[in-house]
């Protein structure tokens, strides 16, 4: 392992999250620490991720946060302070012009660490840069650092971003129970959480459970097959039993054929990596279930505001976030490079982890789903191990700064 | 005015609120400091409202909150610990029967005290049960308490449960704000807010502007009549500004014909009340935005979560709240009768309020629209007047009690 000298840029790629900013605040801390006698000089924050570095829009983030408490504020900020992209990188071997620019770039400034924060597409244009790197003669660390609040990446325990989407939807579930519990009429809810392939937020509604035996009393993943006649039954199950019953799906439950339960209502557009652009889940259900059973049927999408709710941000995810961060700069001055950061996990109760860090080209491009033994079998509920696996991880309350009101946050 | 001995009873009407519970709880203390020589017994609660007083679903709060902790934990439940309904009572004077029946109840269980915790509807039924016991011989004292996160009752200056809606709304409008400034690429995202025929929770959206100049770019209020041309005109002028334009509408937005803009994917249906149904405002706009500008369009509906956000309360919301039912319950016990209690403000900055209470059936069946000096002229925003007059009333965090990052909600 050699530990290089110079400059270090910063970036975050992907979906907004409540905590990918404390990650960007351990990355700042992490160089702070380092930097009297280390080997890490300047931090340098790129403005949306590789398409503002292609640009060179660059910031200098070590004079940005030479104050500790703007540090602070930005671990409470929620979205992406630098700003974000969804640019795919081509595949270095057949059209590296991308990144030699890039290089070019890193020569400029002495830039000779790269962290990037990011999901699953993110982790793609590190494994990539890293690839490219190699071929070259410039020594060079790449670090990827994880944040997605879909908590599907492989290797690590979980996700940092996660815990506070997990809370925020686990926190507003026992509202929406509340919420649903005042009249006495028959009424069905149904609450369309985000998920495109892996149910691991969806299965976060559940998660009340575990503390007071409270939660949706029918919880679909795309992890199972979905069965309309399944669900109709299900319903009339549960109706029978109280009046008030509340449904939470994932936005990308599919039926046994594959296709997704709101491909009726989709537009069938993809975004830039050909995921298929999904919406409509819930209100699909929604028609469906008031044409079938006649009740009273509302559909409630959580939507963004799962991914940006800082204000009930899980203290333990900041905490791991900040951590995963402030380990990345760490690990990078020791001379680790082509990683991923990891969160480990010792033990669940007591809940106990560590820091550690993988192979990056290994866990790009793949999903990591949500465990069967944490669904029931008939695919319709999160079963009890499942709930305590995930209770950590929305474990303490953080405590945002405000102004009369209103959360302070950082802009950059 | 006369001094009655007897019991009490109370109940919850209408929507549920996050702060609801806490004017129970006010009710509950303000028995509890009477109960000490004074002419105010044992304190019942009627379960969903006036629905469950005709059936006699009676619980007996004295007893169920002897301890103090718990009248605490209810102020930061959301919903209604005792259940609502939206029953309509008929005319007394021509329709009788329903009256003569809970004053047999009311006999029966020497209840001389009937506080009823609602919004407009719930006003109209004091109102009526306030006529009808006038013309009998059994004294009785009938107070309103008002509750509803639209803030349209008349006389009192805003309702409790608005300021905790207004919160919600204020703080995760500016999560929105946050989460849609990562991208570079143009778009509009429309967030669709609560109010039938006022606009004073899509008003609550431009408070964060009043602290850091940062608000939604356009707020459309059904005070305001509302054309697609002008919206077009004025998203394009903003879309020429910066990529990513936020956008906050009324679900009771209307045009010029007084058509609501939601009509077209409207059912058509009206609730018991006779209200019109509403939804799908924001989806209708963003289909109609996609297809004249051709941008990338979101629209996101904050739904019930506005109303039952407990955590993330408005201090100040659930100290009047707590409030408004101690002193209703304090003026019952002095001889006030048939009067709605309200809340009324001194000054706005400093911000100190009174309580005091009006003649209910000069308060039920008005609706109390926005202030015309709280909307530009454009129709497209809040004044700075606006915001400054709606500031006060998000001040201050709860501190709500959570178990392993979970709420703890009193359950009745």
């Amino acid at each position: 392992m050699i530990k290089l000298t110079g400059n270090a840029v910063v970036g975050q790629s992907g979906g907004p999250t409540a905590a990918i900013n404390a990650t960007l605040a351990g990355v700042i801390r992490g160089v702070k620490e380092n930097v009297h006698d280390g080997n890490i000089k300047t931090l340098y924050g790129m403005k949306n991720g590789v398409e503002g570095l292609l640009e060179e829009r660059l910031v200098n983030l070590t004079e940005l946060f030479s104050d500790d408490a703007k540090i602070t504020g930005l671990e409470n900020t929620p979205a992406a302070a630098l700003g974000s992209c969804r640019k795919k990188l081509p595949d270095p071997a057949k059209d590296p012009a991308m990144f030699e620019k890039l290089l070019d770039i890193f020569k400029k400034h002495d830039i000779r660490y790269f962290f990037y924060i990011g999901g699953n597409d993110s982790m793609d244009t590190v494994a990539k840069l890293s690839a490219f790197t190699k071929t070259r003669d410039y020594e060079m660390c790449v670090m990827g650092i994880p944040k997605t609040i879909d908590n599907d990446l492989v290797v690590t325990d979980h996700t940092p971003g996660y815990g506070s989407a997990a809370k925020y939807i686990a926190v507003t579930m026992q509202e929406i129970i509340r919420d649903c519990a005042v009249y006495t009429t028959k009424a069905v809810t149904i609450v369309e959480i985000m998920g495109r392939d892996s149910g691991w937020l969806t299965a976060a509604a559940a998660i009340g459970r575990a503390v007071n035996g409270c939660g949706p009393d029918l919880v679909y993943l795309p992890e199972h097959n979905f069965s309309m006649e399944e669900f109709f039954e299900d319903l009339r199950t549960m109706l029978e039993d109280h009046p008030n019953v509340v449904v939470a799906v994932s936005e990308g439950i599919h039926f046994y054929d594959g296709k997704y339960v709101c491909e009726g209502l989709s537009t069938g557009g993809v975004d830039v990596f050909g995921h298929k652009a999904l919406s409509g889940t819930g209100k699909a259900l929604e028609l469906a279930v008031k044409a079938e059973l006649g009740c009273k049927v509302r559909s409630v999408e959580l939507n963004v505001s799962q991914r940006c709710g800082s204000h009930i941000a899980s203290a333990t995810d900041i905490e791991e976030s900040v951590c995963v961060g402030r380990e990345a700069v760490r690990a990078a001055a020791n001379g680790v490079t082509r990683q991923m950061m990891t969160i480990d996990r010792v033990s669940t109760n007591p809940y106990v982890y560590k820091i550690g860090h993988s192979d990056v080209s290994k866990i790009a491009n793949q999903i990591k789903i949500v465990n069967p033994e944490f669904i029931n079998e008939r695919g319709n509920n999160i079963t009890d191990a499942g709930v305590e696996y995930l209770l950590p991880l929305i474990a303490g309350e953080t405590k945002p700064l405000y102004d009369r009101g209103i959360p302070v946050h950082v802009i950059i």
